[in-house]
Order: structure tokens, then C-alpha cells, then sequence
């Protein structure tokens, strides 16, 4: 069993230092808690709402900077993995990146590959494929927000045998209900039933310059079932959702069934045309 | 607005003909609600729990057969759509098929693709596209079951423009939690929403042989929003869903946002390894 935490937090893009304040007491409450996983939203360092190119500027960090520094430093402390969305400045080229940092330190770094709304005045996406870590709980997968509706993209972690999934999250609000289950959370569910994956995803909470946050952070378990979802009647504090959850070690669902050999990707040529 | 009816059937390998009798007064009943779409489940015309080939054969029709005419004159009386599975014998092969019928008859056939447990004992597995149709009410595309489960397989139709799929199904349920949503109708929200397509899928109800169906029917909208769910209070008996539902006209979800022109096809490559 892997017990695993989904930190969602109230970010601010006016606040940045109490963003890394809210961000560190996370992981240390998470770690206390007996977390050996750690997930946190996307874009921690920064808050999302930006309103020009400076304000990205001021807020990114750097692969060498001070906050994987920090980040690090828990992990080797609490000897936790921690997964976290960051703006990361790289040779003054700005990136919506997710990092993996475990005891070793920064293990990879990942550039969000589909942008939502206005991130394309702001960022360049990647073009590399999610990343794939081997860590001591299984192989860790990770990639940011948006990418997670493009099921294509899922299959790259899946095929690459990744069993768990890190998604830090930004995910505005987009007046669809929320009971029973938020859409959000629902796309997890799916991606982790269809491709035998753990996912735990990690989202914001409250408002910012205008833009509500969805609070759809979930943790689901290999079949897709929910073992830790947001409270949504708590929609402005910190949130830690913990789940102890098996890691799959196979892609197994049913005596004959395996839903990597059940693919038939000699039919599946179209979905490479645009 | 179209109107899609869900026929949820406690059909029985035992009875055949009982089947198509259930399955003709559904029609009737959906047609007469209003309904311009009805959706049947899987095998309709056989049951699902096959012990012997014998038992296919003995139950299989044809597509010149009893069984496609009757449904071609209630499409007719009606002027409605049908789409449901039904076990085929086509030149002494056969397939787990999934048909749609309007007034001018037979619009054309799907062969199931990907397979279920034994159904490699019984059928010939298709290779052909989930099978894509233009219809009054806009462009219609079917296929069976776990070939659901297959992201890539989903995003054919979506790629060819399909706006609807309509599902027939068996499936028997696997023990996992029912609450807040059955995981399989969880995977027919997200692929509604992942593909902004308006999905109804076509579940059974009841035992059959030592099988429990999971009486997973449902009509999502584009937004993947549920219109319509199976009543889990009425295990055993027949239940039509009914709901009046938008069918798109794009896949635009947000200003800047396009699930068709934000994919990025020439980073999915890996999907077609096996």
C-alpha cells in the first residue's frame, strides 16, 4: 500500500511567498500524516491569473533555484517524493512544468504539452512525452491539468508502464454541476479505470481575480474508484486528502482480459491525423 | 434538442424469443415518449452467457433476418432511429454486432471489436471503424461494450465527426462500488466530455446464468454531464431513460479551446506500439 497526499490549496497570484509558505506547511503536515507521496497543484510558485509576460517573470523560479532547493530539503528530511506544478524560468524561456523530487533531489522535470486559455501569451508548451520516473513505491508518472483530456496522452505513461499518476492542477470552474461527482474528478476516474493507473490529482481552491477554482482534487485507485475527494463544503481552506492505495502490477481485469494485450493498435492509425 | 431513449432490458439467454418481444414493446413505449433515438443493449436478440457455439447459432439472425425487418418497420411506423446489438450470423460467421436502422431500413453494420472474456470462443472479432452514420438529427456513430474502454477507440468517431455513439452493452458487474456513479457509467461521462459527444448507452438488468448486469445505463451529455441514469431501486425490470438532449455542433469548450485543434497528433506516435 502507498499512502499518498493531495495537497489543495488556496494559491494567489498576488501572494507568491505565502503560496511557498502554504506549499511547505502542506508537505510537512502530509509527511506527519505518513504521506510517502506528495502532490501539489499546478503552478504553486506563481498562482495562474496572469495579466501580462512580467508577471510571469517575476514569479517563475529555476531548476537550481531556491524552491526545488526547498522541496528537496523535505524530501530528504521526511525521505518522501514530492510532486508539485511550478513556473520554471530555463534560459529566460518561461514553462507550465510539473517536478519530481525525492530524496535525491530534482528526478525530472515535465512542460505542460496543452495549454488552456491564455497560457500560450504566457508559456511555451512542451513536446516531450509525460514523464516516467521509476521511484520505490512503482513507476511514477506525471504530467499538468489540461493534458489529462487528451486520452492519447494518458496511453504515453500507460505504455511506458507507469501505474501511478501525478497531475498537478489549476482547474477553473466552468459552471457544469458538481454533484454527484465534479466533471473534473470524473476524467481521473476514468483515466485510472481504462489505463490501471493510480491517479491522484491535486487542484486549487478558491478564487482568483475573478476565476473560481473547481476543488476537484481526487485520489483514485487503480479500478477508477474514488478514495479521497475534496470536501466541497469546505471551499477556501486548505485541504489534505490522504488514501492508502494498492499500486497495480499488472493491467489486469478479468481472467481473460488485460487492457494492455486487449489493444488492437494496428487499428488505431487514424488517431495520429489531425 | 434530440430525444434519446435508453432501453435497460432484463433479457435471458433462455428466451430468445421473450427477448425481441421485451425488446419491440421498449421501442414501442420510447417511440410513443417522443423519443427519436432508441438505444438497445448488447446481444439482444441472444443473451450473453453463452455455454456451447450450438447456442450462438441457434440464436443468431441475419441481417436479411426476422429480426432487422421488424426493427426496419417500427423505425418506419415511428419514424425513429434504432441502434442495438445483436448476435449475426453472416455467412455461417459470427459476430457480436451492433446495427442502426432507420426508415429507409438498415443504415449499416458494426462487428465488435474488442472482446469480453469468452467471447473469443463464440465470435469472430471485427476490424473494421466503429461505425459512423449521418442521420437527421446529426452524425451518429456505434460500437459494443468494453470497446469503450479503449480511449484511442473512442477518438475514431470523435476524428470523423461524430456528434453521438450509441452503446449497447453487457456488463456484468465486477464488485466494485455503485456510489456516487457506477464505474461504468463514469467512463461514458469522460468519454462524452473528453470527446464532447453526446453518448446513451444501453446496459442490462437482472441474472443471467450466475451473471449480475450492472444496470449501468446512461445518457451523457457533450459536457459529459448525466441526463439520464438507471433507477437502482428497479434491478429486474425493464427501464427506458429519457432525455432531451443538445447535440453539438463543435468541440469548442472554452474561448481559446478546441478538443479537436488543441490535440497535438504528431506527439501521439507511441500510441500505435503495442
Amino acid at each position: 500500500m502507498l499512502k499518498i497526499a493531495v495537497c489543495q490549496l488556496p494559491l494567489n497570484i498576488e501572494t507568491p511567498d505565502e503560496n511557498l509558505r502554504l506549499a511547505e506547511s502542506a508537505i510537512r503536515q502530509a509527511a506527519a500524516s505518513g504521506a510517502e507521496l506528495v502532490v501539489l497543484p499546478e503552478l504553486t510558485n506563481s498562482g495562474y491569473v496572469f495579466r501580462s509576460l512580467e508577471e510571469v517573470k517575476e514569479r517563475a523560479t529555476t531548476l537550481d533555484g531556491p524552491v526545488i532547493a526547498k522541496w528537496s530539503e523535505l524530501a530528504r528530511e521526511f525521505g518522501i517524493t514530492i510532486v508539485g506544478g511550478l513556473a520554471i524560468n530555463h534560459d529566460e524561456t518561461f514553462f507550465n512544468t510539473s517536478v519530481i523530487i525525492d530524496e535525491s533531489g530534482l528526478r525530472g522535470w515535465y512542460k505542460k504539452v496543452h495549454f488552456w486559455n491564455d497560457e500560450p501569451d504566457f508559456f511555451i508548451p512542451g513536446s516531450d512525452e509525460p514523464l516516467v520516473i521509476d521511484t520505490k513505491f512503482g513507476r511514477l508518472a506525471t504530467m499538468v491539468c489540461y493534458d489529462l483530456e487528451f486520452t492519447e496522452w494518458v496511453r504515453l505513461p500507460f505504455l511506458a508502464d507507469a501505474v501511478i499518476l501525478a497531475l498537478p492542477t489549476n482547474w477553473p470552474y466552468g459552471g457544469l454541476p458538481t454533484e454527484p461527482t465534479p466533471m473534473e474528478s470524473v476524467r481521473v476516474q476514468a483515466a485510472a479505470s481504462q489505463n490501471r493507473m493510480v491517479v491522484a490529482a491535486a487542484d486549487r481552491v478558491g478564487q482568483e481575480r475573478g476565476v473560481d477554482w473547481s476543488s476537484a482534487s481526487i485520489i483514485a485507485d487503480a479500478d477508477g474508484v474514488i478514495r479521497a475527494i475534496s470536501d466541497r463544503t469546505k471551499l477556501s481552506e486548505v485541504q489534505i486528502l490522504l488514501a492508502d492505495v494498492e499500486v497495480p502490477t499488472d493491467r489486469k481485469i478479468g481472467p481473460r482480459n488485460d487492457l494492455r494485450t486487449d489493444r488492437r493498435p494496428e487499428l488505431y492509425g487514424k488517431v495520429l491525423n489531425s
